[in-house]
């Protein structure tokens, strides 16, 4: 039940990914007890020109 | 004023995407009485290597 | 997988949540052939102060 | 159509919402051309021992 | 800590969301006080075959 | 940069809030390089009946 949504800019490799979610799964049910087949991960990537901090888009930094 | 957001794996069709918005906007009107012009539904498409389920993506299952 | 995240005025009682919940996975599961254990169906209800259409709360409305 | 969400610290007045809605409204509106009456402003208030910056809860800092 | 979601059709130019992530951030900081550096704002774009408004797909207005 | 949205039922102990901000944190800055103080960490507590599974909301488990 419980659902994770990372939400980063674009660019991680499937292999980030896969540890991003290995390791948050884990978190979550270590700490809450939630059983893991419960558990959702979901990666969102963003393009940079769709992302701005303090007002301006990563892709003009 | 509804907005229903549906996350779900990438690959259906257009034609699953259309009866899902119809449906899931009859059971909203329905339900709570929203007028049906103001109800939004949001398909969002994960790619398999962007979701997990019990730690593993489904890029890898 | 898929996840449906509803977000309306709050106000529905839980009947009304019991409806939609049963309702919108079945729409899920007949229409995109999930399981329908896999299906989770999240309601958001928002304050009448924090939700705005055409610029004004409906707190104001 | 747009829809925004506005995700932040609670403790805004009725007022600060009431000026957020109406401006990012406005934004909204005179950026992209949409028609005003299809734009929904969102304002999602989490308490302080929701939310972490830097790994620290805001309730802790 | 201000998250903005924009979530709309895709199809704006980068000097459109250039020009809402900054505008939407100045909103953000002269309305709450909160610093400028602390504001992100992200905007998801979805294709029209993604999103309905009334039951209808944007995709087959 | 990143974003954490955490959603699940409501029921946990500020401490464990805290265990899974700090935790999460510093799996995403591990995983991706991301500075920590770029990180937020956002918990969504969910009453038992605003969630269904299976089509049944946890309040009628």
């Amino acid at each position: 039940m419980p659902v994770v949504i990372v939400k980063m800019l674009e660019g991680r490799t499937t292999d980030q990914k896969r540890q991003l979610a290995r390791e948050i799964t884990d978190v979550i049910t270590r700490v809450t007890g939630a059983p893991e087949d419960q558990v959702d991960v979901v990666i969102e990537d963003h393009p940079r020109e769709n992302w701005a901090k303090a007002g301006v888009l990563y892709a003009d930094k």
